[in-house]
This record gives C-alpha cells, structure tokens and sequence, in this order.
C-alpha cells in the first residue's frame, strides 16, 4: 500500500518537548516516527509542546513541556492537548497515538480516523483495564515482543528506533562502565554499583532523580567521585559522548525491560552491553556479540573482563540493521497499512478474554516489583 | 421554556455511588439533580457508578465507587466514564457535567449537544487553565456567588439543594457540638475543638480522613472519648440524627467554604451552625438566626452560650425556601433553558480576559491555603 500523502496525526506526550533536550524517551521516538514518516511522503502532524523542534507541521496547546514548567498541570495540559487531537480529528486517515492509554477513551467518544496505538509502557496493573475497554477502538504496536500482554490483539511490534549518524562510533573500548536513566529499584542502579565494585572497573552515573529514598539509601552512599562518579542529569552531546567512550554500558534491571532505548544507543556507539536476561534484551542484544545477556550479579561480574574483546563494529552494525529509524518506519508503514485495510480492531478471541479474567498480580512474568494486590471488593 | 421530554445526561463522579452512603457531596448532589428533574418530566439518564440506586435511567461502566475498590483506578475509570457518556451524547439534548473539567475536554473534540458544568470546585490554581480553554464549549454554573471565578462567564448560581424529608426536624437544642467532614486544616477540625474546650461543651467528630499528619498532629492528641469524641465515619442514617441532636454544627473553616453542605444539613434538622465568616457562608447562614456567622475564635467562642436561644425552626425553614432540591431545580432548570437558548457559551468580556491573565496566586481573595506559587518557565 503506497501510504505517500496519507494525512498522519502523530500524538507525543508532553512532559518534554519532541525530541527531549535530554530525558524523555516517548518523546524522542514519537518525534523520530513523525520526522521518519515525513521523510517518506506522509503528511505529518506532530501534536507536541510548542518549543518541540519539528521541521512538519507543529500542533500545540501547552508552549512548553509540563515537566519544564512547574506551573503547569499535566492533567490538564494534557487532556488540552489530547481534546485539540480529537477536535482536529477529521483532518486525518490515520492516528498514532505515543501517549499511553487516554488518548483512546477520546476515541471512544468520537468518528475519528483509524488509531494506533503504540504501548509505550504499562505504569501499573489497573491501565490494564483501559486497555480492554478500549480495544476495539485502537490498533495496538508492541514495542518487544516481550512486552506484550496475553490479554491484547497486536498488530506487530515496531522497535523502537534511532538515527545511527547522531551516534558517532568509536573503535576502541573505554575503561568504564557507565550507568543512564533513572534512579528507582527497577532501572538497578545498585547492581551496576555492585557489579562495578566487585569487577574492579570505574562506574559512571548519569541518571535523573524518581525513587529519592531509593537514591539516598542505595546509591548515593557509594558515589566517590572516583570509582563511582555521579554526573547528574546529561544532556544530548554528553550523553553520547559518554556511552561512546565507555567499556560497557551496565543495564541489570530488576523488572523486564520494556526495549529498552539506552542499549541501542550504547550500541550505536560501538559500546556493547552489560544486561539482565529479561524482557526484550534477547531481542535486542546478540549474547556474547553486542554485549552479554547476564542471569545473576555474578554471572555479570565474571563478564566484565571479556567486554574488551567483544566486536564494537558488531554493535553498531545490530543497530543500523534491526534499530535504525528507517528500520522502525518500515515496520510502522506496515503496521499502518494494515491498520487502514482493517479500519476496525477485531473481537478478542477466547485467549485473550481468559487472560482479561486474571488481573496483572496473577501472570506467570518474571515481575520482581508488582506492587503488592490491593483488596478488592469487586474484582476476583 | 417547557422541559418536560428533555432528553439530559446527568454526569456523576464515580469516587462513591449515587446516592453515596457516607461522604461524597459531588456524588449526592448529582444524585439529587437527576432524581428532581426526573419528577418535572425530563428523561433522565444518570451516569454513575453501578451500584448506584437510580431509580431512572442509569448508565455506568465502573461496577463500584473508585474510592469502595483499590483495585480500580480512578483515573482510568474516570475517563471511561466520561468516554461513554460522550460515545452517546447524540442521544441527548442537554449534558449536566457534575465531574469537573475534564469531562469538557472531550467536548472540545465532539459535536455533542449543549454542555453545563456545575463547578463544584477548584481543585487547584492550575485547573483554572482547563476552565479558560473549554469556557466556548460549556456553560457554567456556580454553586455561590462567592465561589465565582472572575475570569469565566456564568449562567446562574445554583445552589445545591437537599430533601428536607430525609432529615427530621427536632425543635430541641441538643447539648454537644458537632464536627462533620473531611480531616483537612482548610475544614478547620482544630479550630473546632479550640472552640469547644473554651467554650466548655462537648464535641464530637464524625469524619474521614484525609491529611493524616493534620489528623496526628492536630486532632489526635485532643480526642478524650468525652469531651472530644471521634465517632469515625458516620453514614447516612446515624449523621443525621448526630447532626438532629447537636447544639450546633461547628464549621470555622480557614478557607472560603464554595458552598457548605453540611451547613444545610444541619439547619435542616434544626440545628443552627457556628461558622466562619467567608466564602458563601453570608449566602447560606443568617447571622443570629440561623446560626452565627463569626469573624474569628474569639468570637465563636462567645457565641455559644447563645446557640441554644437560636429558633431552631427558622432554620429549617430556611432550608426549605432556599436549599430545597426543589428550589435547586427551579434554578437548574432556568439555566438549562438558557444554555439550550444560546446553545453556545458567548466570548469572554474584557474583564474576563484580564483576570485571566493573573493566576489565582495573585487575586485578591481570603483564601489563606494556597499553595506557594511554583517558579514558572513561561508564565508571567
């Protein structure tokens, strides 16, 4: 299906511009889908903050992204934001929407245009349920095929993907291992201290602040400055410049990952990785070829003194050919395609309907931070 | 203008059902709206929770209140909620918006019939950005006169309404005070006791928590089981005959009370209330006749030794006349034959949008609670 001209409406959240000076992953592959299907003849919109840097058409009602200005209240700004969609909502074939499950229950409201739907994430158990009410309403992409839920109809999973020339690649291995994202239990922070300490190799940190009793307790004790250096928050330059000059980038999450966008960054950069077998890393990281896919704690530790030898040409070869932005275009062409010959969702089948009955607490995952199951007085 | 036949939507919250058995304002007085327009003749449709006891028409997607199940999420449910009642809005002729501001977010993105919001409140000084960009697509109306925003356009104030009938009449001055609510320092729980102590009578307290450090701090430490007792949550049928038995509702709030529920639930059991003098309390109290309007603790204090010579028929009877469900139609169904005249709300005045340019940090109002103004990026 020739999807040139096709009036696209890509929906970015608006905690950060689109792309993100510096955090702010669904705000940089909302833009990088909106820039990569500009580039192949749609016409685009991008609906984000108003100081977001698109070349295409740039829809907004909030100027700046709300998590920049404390002033603004993202429930508000962003029912705003996701009501001026709907309001425009006839001006479009086609909808995607990189804003979590809200943007749907406007669709339910509405005779707007086929949407899709990319699950970005799920924050907790209970999103489970706009996800079921509203499944005949939007196409679904997965971003890993890890991350899918047993409950839900997909139309296919898109990887998530980057522009490998904004990675410069670099040849040799550094002599640190570096640690990017957030600070909370599930990003493992206190592994990579760990594993670190117990390898005998520097750690960088750069991370934002989320869990503050979790930075407190686990990790600020162990910055020295020396064998474990905390750099705060990078911004776009340093933050490549960071990975690309690392030994290996350190990801031992406790909680699977979603897909995980700083390894495919690291790996643009020649930089292999340290990983957590779990959630989409054996999809996105060959094991013993672009980093290790690690068990336990000390399975990564006995790895550290192997990273050196690892092919970093082989790292960033796996991005430009499965991760690239193109690469994810192609994948979200198809699944616009088919989206368009659809028109509607389909019915759920018996699985899924057996899998909506159970709540999230009951999956046989390998979840290790479910918050504990509330009472209910409704619910089995 | 003859409603009779009108086809109205009454959107309720979904925090407790409709009617709720213990706390929920928002939730009663949607309740209350619905069954009155249902006896003039409208067809009625009521969007509530599913255990609600509606006996017209009820439409609901969440089995029970959000706040009767942890396991539900209010964010989601809420959005569900409003998603269906806007999926079969062309089903109505008039929507009566009882759920704050985003209900009037996906009006933005429909051609749904004529929309009212009765603003039950401002949650925040935020949240008023959400009233400005939606005031072209809902009429508003106010349930004081001094809670009206001078930035927004109004229809009519409507104040809420009881049914005298479900509140006996005692023509005997009870002997304690009574405190009902929410633990909150803006509901004044401390000042309350503070009064009572001095004064030298007995109080009791029914009411939820909300501020637990205010409830350990403040509250706490006073409660004796004699002359501070803290009954809990009372439901329906004990609150009322604790409000029937009291010498007075103490009610010294420190933030202007919108309109004060629980006032009118006590005069109409015929008990006059002690309150502080803001807000819509002149509007609502008759000082020294049904209750005493007091400018601060001193001066309730004083006031005690008066109550009991207070007729405690003028207090129903202002009830009746003014804060019946009745009297609450009659001024509802002015104002839905007003939106339905103009069907679409006018442009803001001159002096709308002046106010609109200063946030609510900066107006000239007794609020003494509002939050410190956080640093803005964008804002003046």
């Amino acid at each position: 299906m020739d999807l040139t001209g096709l009036r696209l409406a890509v929906l970015a959240p608006i905690a950060w511009p689109a792309p993100p000076p510096g955090y702010g992953p669904w705000e940089q592959i909302a833009f990088n889908i909106a820039s990569g299907m500009r580039r192949r003849g749609l016409d685009v919109t991008l609906f984000a903050t108003g100081n977001s840097a698109f070349e295409g058409k740039l829809a907004s009602v909030v100027p700046v992204g709300v998590n920049e200005d404390p002033a603004l209240n993202g429930d508000v700004y962003g029912a705003l934001h996701i009501g001026e969609l709907f309001r425009r909502a006839g001006e479009f074939d086609l909808i995607h929407n990189n804003f979590d499950w809200k943007p749907m229950t406007y669709a339910l409201a509405t005779s707007a245009p086929p949407l899709l739907t990319t699950i970005h994430g799920f924050s907790s158990p209970q999103i489970l349920a706009a996800y079921y009410a509203c499944a005949r309403r939007s196409f679904f992409c997965s971003i890993s095929d890890a991350d899918r839920d047993p409950g839900l109809q997909y139309l296919a999973t898109t990887y998530n993907g980057i522009d490998p020339s904004e990675f410069a690649f670099s040849d040799a291995p550094g002599e640190y291992l570096v640690f990017l994202g957030r600070f909370h239990p599930e990003k493992g922070t206190h592994l990579a201290i760990e594993i670190a300490k117990r390898a005998g190799v520097r750690l960088k940190i750069a991370a934002i602040p989320q869990d503050e009793a979790y930075f407190r307790e686990q990790v600020a004790p162990h910055i020295d400055g020396d064998r474990v250096q905390f750099l705060g928050e990078v911004r776009r330059e340093a933050r490549e410049e960071l990975l690309r000059g690392a030994l290996a980038l350190v990801h031992m999450t406790t909680r699977p990952e979603r897909f995980g966008l700083t390894m495919i960054e690291a790996m643009a950069c020649g930089t292999p990785v340290l990983v957590a077998a779990m959630g989409s890393v054996p999809e996105i990281v060959v094991d013993g070829v672009t980093g290790f896919v690690c068990a336990t704690v000390d399975d990564a530790v006995a790895k550290v003194p192997h990273l050196a030898a690892l092919d970093r040409r082989a790292c960033r070869a796996r991005v430009e050919a499965e991760f690239s932005v193109e690469r994810m275009i192609d994948r979200y062409l198809e699944a616009y395609a088919a989206a368009l010959a659809q028109r509607t969702p389909p019915p759920p089948t018996a699985e899924q309907l057996h899998w909506r009955k159970h709540d999230w607490w009951d999956r046989p995952m390998a979840y290790t931070d479910i918050p504990e199951k509330p009472h209910s007085l409704h619910f089995e």
